[in-house]
């Protein structure tokens, strides 16, 4: 174990080389806001030195007083920002997030020109990032030894089981979490023995503010700059799961492959064939990814699935599983159980036992029909909408606004989307599109592969 | 509607040759019982005098002290019996109810000589039947002028829409239960204004004795005869609900089928075709019905139907309705949505926030399968046992008794049980089987063909 840790760490510390070059750039930014006379500080996991190797995310923070109007920020924000990206000789690109903000790649480097308000507390804060320097400051005043390295080896880990990061794509913990979980339990081994324990509901109060019965999520860590903030808020249940599911495994099997997994290896066509002969019906909607930054691709694309399963679970098709996944082309992956559905569909009534006026407007309603009575309920047999998964796809794909689906992922649909189904996914040649079919079929854990 | 009522009362009263025809031959059985030595008397509809025309069934009651044993009761109770028939010239047959008793088909009746005791009050009965004398006696005591009439429209009413008879087949009103319905609304037509608007639960208490709340029936109508005891507490909640629909519908349309509903017409091979064609799957299971009383025939059918229905959903197959009926052959039919299910099945697992043993077994149970977490809960995915509701039907064949079917039935399946599916069905010349399809699937009421 100890061993395995060591090599870990040995490809998650920055070298003496990368932090000098980093060290180079970001003075360079703070240089060159200085001239353009605002004032800006570094923050996120570079300014805490709990950065993975690798990393070129660089945000940088100017900040306003707080009697700056909100529409005034923003219009400034944007202009520093743009000043600073041309000084330093980048081309400065607008991000779309609760304030709109410039980005640039600038040699190696991704440079976030954040705006922010300078507050004097954090629960006071006008927007999100505003937090940022509060957690900052907080970690570098906490922090001992070699904690950042203990956090580099939780990150590593957790990238490794696929639950790293706050963003869309992932839900999963973010940077700020990690940091204060190892804060609390003191080294990444002490976490993992403790969280193998973890029940729904685990509470972690750094500052003992005694906030957490407030929440109902299913980690509660109380943000020690702001008692009614959960830090973990956003976690998807099931990353919060896995998390607790790979500790246990990783104590039991000490491998490398937790921290940095294999590849997905695509299944072979006979393979694939043989085992899409042993399910019922899976089809995948492959359209253009919208032109959105990832956040909304994946927020949209997730609410999408959602839209389209429950569509399809409210016309009877019996939906086993779904998944979904952006590269080259969006990908929606709904898996049922048959493939067709009898023309004649049996729709449950009113209860026998509910006030007469329902059960007249269900005999109005159905007049032509035969309704009849069984098991304490009316029912009638009508003939069925959509009789294929595929049918009620391309309805949705028709008019995917009234369907629910989020506005960029409509507009592509409506542009082109293809209708994958067996004989069309064995046909197709796509990597892409291999290895996410491999990953939805094979259930294989990251580190499994 | 008066017009109606006077057509259907003039088919169902007896005529006084039918009358005298029946006192002749219920004085000659008393007259025998009284020979042999036994006390006797005649109950039932036609003590009361409120027998439709064309009933041929004769309950005579001989009756034995308190003291007498169980065992002595029946013994003599059979021995009584067949001295009687055999004096009367008929062939005894022994029936098993609660305490079997002896029947026989003399000229155009069918007699049966039950033994019960001679209680003082109904509220102290040793045997079900023993209240029976107590009935008879209440109804003479209050019943009025043209009552029988009433009773006896409202009978014909109840067979014709099918919900008449305490009996297993029907599980609807009894005898009984209708007379008792009469005396709290006075006329046939005052009840159905009155039971169009009916809800679940509805009580009556003729005699006030306010006991209605402790029990939880569709339908509460305390017995006049023992406060403790709903009379309607084996009515089918269906049948409960069709009478009321059914007399809101008859309010609506005088129609004499409502009484005499006309023969169900099988639908022609051509018209089943189109119609089985857009449905999922029809299974028939066609076997002898084992050699039982008609109550034991019915309540096993029902209980096999329930448990093979209960099997099939185990199984995943979606079961839409079932129904079973018995003539020359016994017949249970299960209509399901789809035909196949898939060879893998998606198993659902414990949910992730249940204690880790749970967790633990599940893994160890699945350690050769990949399981995995997804909305809060574990699966995995195995090989299905059943990919067809035959197969799984021809292994309840095999071993009935384990999948709880009653034990004549499974008798019966054991010997011979053929599966009919829609190729079967259409090769079937069988009018019974024909008729039980048509039933089925047209959902006509009785009163619409």
């Amino acid at each position: 174990m100890e061993k395995l840790l060591k090599d870990v760490l040995e490809r998650v510390t920055p070298s003496k080389e990368e932090i000098d070059a980093l060290n180079k750039f970001t003075k360079s930014v703070l240089r060159t806001a200085n001239d353009v006379g605002i004032e800006a500080t570094v923050q996120g996991s570079i300014a805490k030195g709990t950065w993975v190797s690798g990393t070129h995310d660089v945000d940088v923070f100017i900040s306003f007083k707080e009697d700056v109007s909100r529409s005034k920020l923003e219009k400034d924000g944007i202009s520093f920002g743009k000043k600073i990206i041309k000084k330093l000789g980048g081309k400065p690109e607008l991000v779309y997030a609760e304030h709109p903000y410039i980005r640039s790649t600038i040699k190696e480097f991704t440079l976030d020109i954040v705006p922010c308000y300078k507050m004097k507390s954090a629960s006071k804060i006008k927007s999100a990032v505003d937090r940022t320097p509060f957690h900052t400051e907080y970690i570098l005043k906490n922090f001992s030894g070699t904690q950042a390295n203990e956090v580099r080896l939780l990150k590593r880990f957790m990238q490794g089981i696929g639950v790293y990061g706050a963003k869309e794509k992932v839900r999963g913990f973010s940077g700020y979490l990690c940091e204060l979980l190892i804060l609390e339990y003191g080294t990444f081994l002490n976490l993992l023995s403790s969280s193998s324990k973890w029940k729904l509901g685990q509470s972690i109060d750094n500052e003992d503010f005694g906030t957490a019965r407030n929440f109902d999520d299913s980690l509660i860590v109380i943000d020690p700059t702001d008692k009614n903030r959960n830090v973990a808020a956003a976690l998807d249940k099931d990353k919060y799961e896995i998390f607790i599911n790979a500790c246990r495994d990783f104590r039991k099997k000490h491998r490398i492959e937790f921290f940095f997994p294999n590849e997905v290896e695509s299944l072979s066509k006979d393979r694939l064939k043989k085992d899409l002969s042993k399910r019922g019906h899976l089809v995948i909607m492959e359209f253009k990814p919208p032109k959105v930054v990832e956040d909304i691709l994946y927020s949209q694309l997730r609410k999408s699935a959602h839209t389209i399963v429950s569509s399809m679970k409210r016309a009877h098709f019996p939906v086993l599983g779904y998944s979904y996944a952006s590269g080259e082309l969006s990908h929606i992956l709904i898996d049922l159980e048959t493939e067709f559905l009898p023309k004649k569909q049996k729709v449950d009534g009113p209860p026998t036992d509910v006030d007469q006026k329902f059960q007249d407007e269900f005999a109005k309603k159905h007049k032509k029909r035969k309704t009849w009575i069984s098991g304490g309920r009316w029912h009638v047999e009508i003939d069925r909408i959509h009789i294929s998964p595929e049918s009620l796809l391309n309805e949705i794909i028709k008019s995917p606004i009234d369907y629910g689906i989020g506005k960029y992922v409509a507009e592509s649909l409506s542009k082109e989307c293809k209708i994958l189904a067996s004989a069309e996914i064995l046909d197709s040649d796509s990597e892409e599109l291999g290895k996410f079919i491999t990953s939805y079929l094979s259930k294989k854990k990251p580190w499994e592969w």
